[in-house]
């Protein structure tokens, strides 16, 4: 098995590695239709981070096909997910379209155009099944690779597996999808899941969250098999949590981003723990950070950022379930990955 | 006249290097009676950038005073000035709290609480006047600073100065306020303003938008007297609109912060430029710009960003002004500083 030893445990560097030209279909039509039917005169487009350079092209090219009095505005805002809509510019605009997620939550007011990866899946896939012995496989993929997901299955009960598949919950579109922060779709009964897709960003979560089962990745962009090893990440959290042990002031972040929000949660801390401190932001970053006097952190908005950009703040950060550790209110082995089920 | 070559010209080092242990008045009770008058549950509580680690220990000493059952809230958002109120949470709050600016707007959801200085400005501008030869003078200062300007006046009305003051327009609240985007208090009859408070970033705004008058800077806060000088600030702007000449796209940016917004601008050049793309954003920092593939920016949010920052940024960011040099439709000695009138 090809191990890529330089990135391993760096999440910052897989995933949005793209290998190949990728071509898009952006479903201008559909967008076209909505505009015309709206009598829309502002039109909204929000693309996630790494397409973002796409986006005056595809605002050109429905500039020619809609009337001179229709403006379109670009989002400029950071976009990591469905979760993450830009609610500013969907409140005013007439029509609102979400590139490349699939929708967190059915809405009349946006758009969501999936964009799905032209990459091949079957010819890593051929090398990923010559490390699941088992008859049982749990088959995983993202939004991306959506398109081709029924074909995987197809493609495994060829080579004589038993796949086992499933819609995880309501955060979730699609059978067999993972999110970041929601891995409901691998809780199947096989130990070993084949996630395919690019990047260790998804199945570094799918691993941690189910730390029972082996996770193996089928990386069809990066063209590389690999099984998910959580063994750094699980000790950079074990780090983070003794960190705050000591931690006289804590920072309890509430998440504004419309998906990331969860409130009780945040003031569950706050009535418990007078030396915390509710702070509410949308971006998490380490600058915001910074400008509190705070010994240690709670984040109660994106688990991801907790725990892949975690060593980038001054102080430790914690997810809630790692907070209730540091506390004294759970054991250590309690230790778990933070998931987000639901919509909004 | 002492002249403070290490931070001449660089805006950022200038302005909020507080020399001194300065005590605050919080206005406690005054929110502690809205809480109470509005059987309030939860509080926001914004503060400035410089002033966001006060926070907590002003959430504690309110706990204190209010029932159990109030819950704080601090703002994590960056925060500039009274243009930029956290939206989000006054509108999830019973009490907003918005310390260390004057009212931008009136409302009677947001208790503005101004934070003083308690710097005394007298030695500072006995070395002033030395330098302040006519008989007229304007006199200015900032937010911070307005609790002393009645005796200011009076201070250089003792001393036979002939004192212009105006209250510029209703972006400002004070007579003889400045902003760092509106210097309509200096509208006066005098070739002499002196401007009395911290740091460069107001009297330099303040000198490009009145070219015509000698701007001295009486400094309390690092005890200097210098004139505002803003030859590397013209040369820096003359150097973007020259190197925006050549930009075939342009990205024109519509910042969403409530007091920041000036969309018949922006869409006025969309209109009139098949290659202008508008964008929607909160924070205009160098990071989100570099998401898009343009060759040159508008500003039509804060004019400082534009001004102040402008060198952070991967390609050159124009005020709307001087876009208009930069395609031909004005002449380039047309340059002036961008201001902002009116709220929102």
């Amino acid at each position: 098995m090809s191990q890529d030893a330089s990135t391993d445990g760096d999440l910052r560097n897989t995933g949005m590695s793209l290998k190949h030209d990728r071509e898009w279909d952006y479903e201008l039509d559909r967008i076209v239709e909505a505009v015309e039917e709206r009598d829309a005169t502002r039109v909204g487009l929000q693309f996630p981070e790494g397409l973002k350079r796409r986006g005056p092209a595809v605002a050109d090219d429905l500039r020619e096909l809609c009337d001179d009095d229709v403006t379109f505005l670009l989002s400029g805002q950071p976009c990591y997910g469905a979760c993450d809509l830009d609610t500013y510019l969907m409140r005013r605009t007439d029509v609102f379209v979400h590139f490349g997620h699939s929708p967190m939550k059915e809405s009349e007011k946006i758009i969501y155009v999936p964009l799905f990866s032209n990459v091949d899946p079957f010819p890593i896939m051929e090398d990923a099944v010559e490390e699941l012995p088992e008859d049982d496989v749990g088959l995983v993929t993202t939004a991306q690779h959506m398109n081709r997901f029924d074909e995987m299955v197809e493609w495994l009960e060829e080579r004589e597996y038993d796949v086992h598949t499933r819609r995880g919950d309501d955060r979730l579109t699609h059978e067999g999808q993972v999110l970041g922060c929601n891995y409901a779709s691998a809780d199947i009964d096989a130990d070993q899941v084949l996630y395919v897709g690019g990047g260790k960003f998804h199945p570094l979560g799918l691993a941690m969250e189910h730390p029972d089962k082996k996770v193996l990745i089928a990386d069809p962009v990066n063209n590389v098999v690999t099984v998910a090893d959580t063994e750094k990440f699980l000790k950079q959290r074990y780090g983070a949590v003794h960190r705050a042990m000591d931690a006289e002031k804590w920072g309890v972040i509430f998440c504004t981003k419309i998906g990331q929000g969860r409130m009780e949660i945040a003031e569950e801390i706050i009535e418990d723990n007078d030396d915390a401190y509710l702070i509410t932001m949308d971006e998490v970053t380490p600058d915001r950070l910074r400008n509190f006097d705070m010994d240690a952190f709670v984040n109660t908005g994106c688990p991801r950022i907790t725990t892949d950009d975690g060593p980038q703040f001054h102080k430790p950060m914690l997810t809630p379930g790692e907070y209730r550790i540091a506390v004294g209110d759970k054991p250590l082995d309690s230790l778990s990955f933070d998931t987000f089920h639901g919509t909004w």
